[in-house]
């Protein structure tokens, strides 16, 4: 049915009604004193929802343009990052990082399955001369449903001492429990059409002090994603470029949102539909990607072994407008996944539950007792 | 009176409500075959703005991120640079290029002067081993309100036969004729907050041949504004990273507009703007700050010597709800610019006329008679 669609895909991830209206309201000048009060408040209560009192910035660019600002910022070239790559996003850091210059160190996992902490804690250990400059982390790795142990990783980065750790947390922040400044992150960067309810447009960086030390002497060439200029002028309540002033009304009211809700409940609700999700697809019989231990709080991702992933995408979004994702590059085909980030209630996802049985049994998979799928998830939401 | 305001400033410029109801629609995902088509019209709408076969690629940056690719795709570390300096504008991309590591020579202009081509002719003729590897041009240099005369300078390079010319065509694209197959423009960025009549969110860089080739040994580092990847996905209809999908439905609509209204109409209707400005603030008694023969068809900047420009912005915003811009750096309270970009039609001028007649009169200025300046506004109408 035409505009019925019903998006359960890591991104971009529904939006309310009342921020889709903020959009459509017809933009102020940049530079008026509106606008400052706007970016005034925005700003705080980005600090609030970053659990920091560091600065976070807004770039007009996708997650990929904040992550990167994150990262050439703060390094220079030659300088040795470890990169942490257990999907696409991570390998897209180590690219990032290639691609200027920088001396780039992978640690590896399985698609699937998380990085191992221990062996962060090993390389780092063994950096003696502290040639590591940075450790970069994908928190919740979107192409595979992965969440990798942060904290723990954390932990052998403090202890390191010398290395600043930059974390990509575009589908983790508004989902999960990142507490900037209490873990001391140094560099953590995300993108609007994720946890934050937006459509995609915005990017966001928080940045410590330490970040900021290395910044003052970071060599790679930027200008338009030289976080210097936005700290600055984020000083004056305003930005070096023109910002997507729509995009900042529809950020305003989305943040209000998020908090009227409450931090804890929001980390409640996605940790409840990912434990729901995970119920269900094991009722239905179908393999988990993921495993629990490493589960992500906004995507899981299944691996049908007896019925083709892009044929049950195909029913769910022809007969009942729901967008699931697939896989990327070689799990195309083999996985999809299923979004329950930012703007995702209870309701959206037994609906989404209810389809996928239907569209089983339409594909003719027999591994499962109709309406079990739904049981499973239905015996979480009532413990909870 | 709140959400009365009119905006005649170069940017964000007036929306249309349809563009504006656009931008509320809920988002779809951008790996779905309905943003492909999405994606393959409004390439081929942005191709026929750009009057050009080659490659129009859209960025999620504002107008200096996508004059920042248009630079550092096509260069490598040291090459020399002409930069047209006599703005805000020429300035930020003798910075850029700066902050790249490239040679920047400069040719400078008075702000409010236009640049001397000649100067242009002699130094590119002098360059008997062809150094200079992009001029860098800045069209219409919004913080003036002056236009260069850039068909002039591209012959000049084209004679040279190596430099690229690199052209910031924010303020001029949608606006003015810029026919880049025709003259042979290598490099073309815009941005959408201008004449495209959306909000400030995304970036346009058109791209030719020549400087593709450059492309294929240029050194300078990237990959958010790396042109090449989204080349590639742009031929497939997709994007590298996640675009601002509700800007594309934005985009969509505008464009459309601008077809049914024609390029020609287009550039007419912004010319009887500009000169109908220029006639009233002559009337009005109050010094242009650009000469006639470099007026810039989206701005026009007024340096009044016997009352405030900051007053007089002041009043016109309180009491009549219209915003004009300010000076930026040096001109900082000196001049005062109104826009007539984009969305703008003689009845916004004209009520825009009116109340700058008002504001004056409220200011005790009494350089002109009261009424003078609609009248000659009315007469370029009448005669247009």
């Amino acid at each position: 049915m035409d505009d019925k669609l019903m998006l359960m895909i890591p991104g971009p991830t529904p939006v309310p009604e009342q921020v889709l209206l903020a959009l459509a309201k017809h933009p102020i000048g940049h530079r008026s004193g509106d606008f400052g009060k706007l970016m005034a408040e925005v700003t705080a209560n980005l600090k609030w929802l970053h659990q920091t009192q560091n600065d976070v910035l807004i770039l007009a660019a996708s997650g990929t343009g904040a992550m990167e600002a994150g990262i050439i910022n703060f390094l220079s070239p030659g300088d040795l990052v470890l990169v942490g790559c257990n999907g696409k996003f991570g390998d897209r850091w180590a690219e990032v990082s290639q691609a200027y210059g920088l001396t780039v160190e992978k640690i590896t996992a399985e698609w699937g399955q998380a990085l191992d902490p221990e062996q962060f804690r090993e390389r780092l250990e063994a950096d003696s001369q502290k040639q590591i400059k940075a450790v970069i982390i994908t928190h919740s790795e979107t192409s595979t449903g992965v969440m990798n142990d942060l904290e723990t990783i954390n932990r052998y980065v403090k202890a390191h001492g010398e290395a600043l750790i930059i974390v990509d947390t575009v589908t983790s922040l508004g989902a999960y429990n990142v507490p900037m400044d209490a873990w001391g992150l140094d560099v953590v960067a995300s993108g609007s059409q994720k946890g934050y309810m937006l459509p995609p447009g915005l990017g966001f960086v928080a940045v410590g002090p330490k970040a900021w030390e290395a910044y003052a002497t970071a060599k790679l060439p930027r200008f338009y994603l030289d976080l210097g200029k936005y700290r600055k002028d984020a000083a004056k309540n305003t930005t070096p470029f023109t910002p997507p002033v729509n995009m900042f009304f529809a950020l305003q009211v989305a943040l209000r949102m998020m908090q009227a809700e409450g931090l804890e409940n929001i980390f409640a609700r996605h940790q409840r539909l990912t434990t729901a999700t995970r119920a269900a697809i094991k009722a239905l019989g179908l393999p988990l990607f993921a495993p629990d231990a490493a589960a992500s709080p906004a995507i899981t991702a299944v691996a049908p072994d007896r019925v083709d992933a892009e044929q049950i995408r195909s029913v769910m979004k022809k007969r009942y407008d729901i967008a699931l994702a697939g896989g990327q590059d070689h799990l195309k085909g083999k996985i999809f996944r299923i979004g329950h980030l930012g703007f995702v209630g209870d309701r959206d996802l037994l609906a989404a539950l209810a389809a996928l049985e239907a569209t089983l049994q339409e594909l003719g998979y027999e591994g499962f007792t109709p309406g079990s799928g739904v049981a499973a998830a239905a015996k979480i939401f009532a413990n909870s």
